[in-house]
C-alpha cells in the first residue's frame, strides 16, 4: 500500500474527481425526501444527457452494468419473442449468455472485433427471419473500443417495427447520443464509465410505451425493471435499499459533466488523451487493433508482437505499469469467451 | 438542505462512523491485487464474525440484502425442492414473494409479528410434510425487531436433514451467531445494518458442501451465487464490476467492529441505547409492540394511540423529528404487505 494514488486506465471503474468522491460522506435516509430528490435529479439528468423526450423514462438499477442488462432482457423479452444479437466483442457475447440463461429465443450475427456491425447485414437478417422482435447491439464495444452505428441501427429497427436494445455502457457521457435522431427503445449504461461516477449504479433509458404496456411479470424480483419503474413513478423510492452514497456521487458526477460542457467537451478531452496515448504507445511498439475511423476515444486495445502469445510477459508488463501507479486491464486476451465466434484478436486488449 | 447532518434511526442504512466513510476515497482497479485483497479480507472477517469454520465460505453479492436473498433462493432451491417459510413479519413474506416469482414450491407457517416462531410448530410441519427440503426463517425480523430462535431452528433442520436458510439481515454484527453451535446451512446478511457499512454489498455465508455439490445452473446470471463463488475461489475477483468504494468501507467497518470489541461490545452498546430509547418513548406515550424478552436491541417498533389510525398524524410526527435531524422509518404500517397472513399490528413500526 506504499503505492502512489492509483491512476486507473481501466475501462471502468475510473479515477474519479475529488469533488465527486467527496459526495460519499453524507448518510441519507433511503426513503426520505432528500434522497428521493437525489434519485429524481439522477433520472432527469440522464434523460437530458441523451436528449430523450417525455416519451422516455430512466430506471436506475443497483449493481454493475450487467445487472441492468439482465434486468432489461428479462423484463422486456417475452418467451414468445426472438432477439437478434449483434456480437463483435465480449459484451455482445454477454447478452447471448444471459438470453441462454433465461431460455429466451435468439439468433446471433457474429463478426470480428475489428469491424463495426454491418447495417445491411442486420437488415438482411430481419428480412430472412420475421420472427425477430428485438434487436440487441453494443454501442461501443469495451473489448476493442469499436463504435457501432447506433443511429442507423436504431432507425432500421424502428422502420421494421423491431424493439432496439442498446448496451451503451462505454459510450454514454463521451459519445453523442440523441434519442430524437437515433430512436432507440432501450439504452443501457452505467455511472462508472464515461459519466465518471463510482461503481454501484447502472440504469436503462426506456421508451415509456414499453414500460406502460408491459404486462409480463419478469422472472426475477430484484431485477424486475417494470415494478421498479412503477415504484419510482409512484413514490420516488427504490424498492430495495439503494447505495445512497454512490447515488449522491452519481448526481455530483452528472453535474460535473454538465459543468465541463457536456458530452462534446468530454469527448474532446478523451479524444486528446486518446491521440496522445496512441502516439506514445506507437513509439514503444504498440499498435491499436482498430483503424482510427472506427475507434471511439474511450477504450483502446493495443497489440504488440513482444507480448504475444506469452501471458507471463503481459503479467510483467502489467506489473511494471502498476509499480508506476498506472493500472490497465489486468488480463491478456487472445480470444472471446465464447470461442469460435470471433476472430482471434491476438492482442492485449483493455477491457472493462 | 439547511438541515443538520442527518441522524439515521432507520433500520438501515445507518449513520456511519467518519473513519468508515473516509475509506470511500480511493479508486482501486476492480481486478487488481489490492482490490482482490479487500475482497479477501471482507470474506474472512465475515466468516470469523459468526465463528464459521473452514466448512463454510462467504459469497458477497452486490446490491441490497434482497439481492442476496434472491441469489440464495434461486441458486440453492431446485424445482423439485420444497421450502417451509416461517413468516412473522414482512421479510418472511419477502421470501414467499421471491419463491412465487421463481415458481418454486413452498409452504408457509405464518404467525403474528409479536410472537417468535415456534420450534415445535416447525417440527410438526416437517413431520407432516416429508417433501420439505429447506427451512427458511428470519433471524431478527426488521418489521418488529423480534428475535426468532436461530439456534433451535438450525439444530432442528440439521437433525431432520433439511437445509436451513437464515435471513440475518438485522442481526449479524449485533447478535451472537455461532455457526458451530447453530449449524445453519446458509445465513444471509448485508453490510449496511449492524456491521455499520454503507449500503451496496450483501453476502451469504454458505456451507461449502452446498456450493461444491450444486450442479444446477441458476436461472439468473447476475444473481448466480455458485458461479460467483467459483470465481472468488479461482481468481479472487467479482465477475461483474463491484462497488469498489463501498467494499473498502465495508472492510473498514468490519475492522471497526473488531476494534469495538466484536459482537458482544456492539450488542451491549445497542442494548444501552435501546433501554434509553424505550424509557424515553414510554414517557411520551409510545409503547414497544414486543415483550422485552423477545425484543432484539436492534430495531424497535412502537405503537401509540395518538398515531392510530391516521397516517397524516404519522406524517406530521415524521416531519417533526426530521426537522430536528432525526430520521425514523418514513412509513406508517398497519398491516403486512401480504394481507390476511399476519395479525394486524396497528402500529407505526420501524422498518428497513
Amino acid at each position: 500500500m506504499a503505492l502512489p494514488e492509483p491512476r486507473l486506465l481501466t475501462p471502468g471503474p475510473l479515477a474519479l474527481a475529488p469533488e465527486v468522491k467527496a459526495c460519499m460522506q453524507l448518510d441519507l435516509g433511503s426513503r426520505d425526501q432528500t434522497f428521493r430528490q437525489v434519485t429524481r435529479d439522477i433520472r432527469i439528468s440522464i434523460q437530458k444527457l441523451c436528449n430523450a423526450g417525455p416519451d422516455y423514462s430512466v430506471v436506475p438499477v443497483q449493481g454493475s452494468g450487467t445487472f441492468a442488462i439482465e434486468a432489461v432482457l428479462s423484463s422486456f423479452v417475452k418467451p414468445e419473442d426472438k432477439v437478434l444479437v449483434c456480437a463483435n466483442g465480449i459484451y455482445g457475447d454477454l447478452a447471448v449468455k444471459i438470453l441462454r440463461r433465461h431460455d429466451l429465443d435468439h439468433s446471433v450475427i457474429a463478426g470480428p472485433i475489428t469491424k463495426p456491425i454491418s447495417v445491411d447485414e442486420v437488415a438482411t437478417c430481419l428480412d430472412l427471419d420475421p420472427r425477430i422482435t428485438h434487436l440487441y447491439f453494443v454501442h461501443c464495444e469495451t473489448t476493442s473500443g469499436i463504435l457501432n452505428p447506433l443511429h442507423d441501427l436504431a432507425l432500421l429497427a424502428r422502420r421494421r417495427g423491431v424493439i432496439s436494445i442498446v448496451d451503451s455502457m462505454s459510450a454514454l457521457g463521451a459519445i453523442d447520443i440523441d434519442a430524437r435522431a437515433a430512436p432507440f427503445d432501450v439504452l443501457i449504461s452505467s455511472g462508472n464509465k464515461c459519466i465518471e461516477a463510482p461503481p454501484g449504479i447502472a440504469f436503462a433509458i426506456v421508451r415509456r410505451a414499453l414500460l406502460a404496456e408491459n404486462n409480463r411479470v419478469p422472472p426475477t424480483y430484484a431485477l424486475d425493471l417494470i415494478d421498479q419503474w412503477r415504484n419510482f413513478e409512484d413514490t420516488g423510492e427504490w424498492r430495495c435499499t439503494p447505495p445512497t452514497h454512490v447515488a449522491q456521487a452519481l448526481r455530483a458526477a452528472l453535474r460535473a459533466l454538465q459543468r465541463e460542457g457536456g458530452v462534446p467537451a468530454r469527448r474532446a478531452r478523451y479524444s486528446a488523451v486518446c491521440r496522445e496515448l496512441v502516439a506514445g504507445m506507437r513509439g514503444l511498439g504498440f499498435e491499436p487493433i482498430l483503424r482510427p475511423e472506427v475507434q471511439a476515444p474511450v477504450c483502446i486495445a493495443f497489440r504488440s508482437d513482444r507480448l504475444i502469445p506469452d501471458g507471463d510477459v503481459f503479467a510483467a508488463y502489467y506489473q511494471h505499469l502498476r509499480d508506476a501507479g498506472l493500472f490497465i486491464y489486468s488480463k491478456f486476451h487472445t480470444e472471446s469467451q465464447l470461442s469460435g465466434w470471433l476472430h482471434r484478436a491476438d492482442t492485449a486488449r483493455l477491457d472493462r
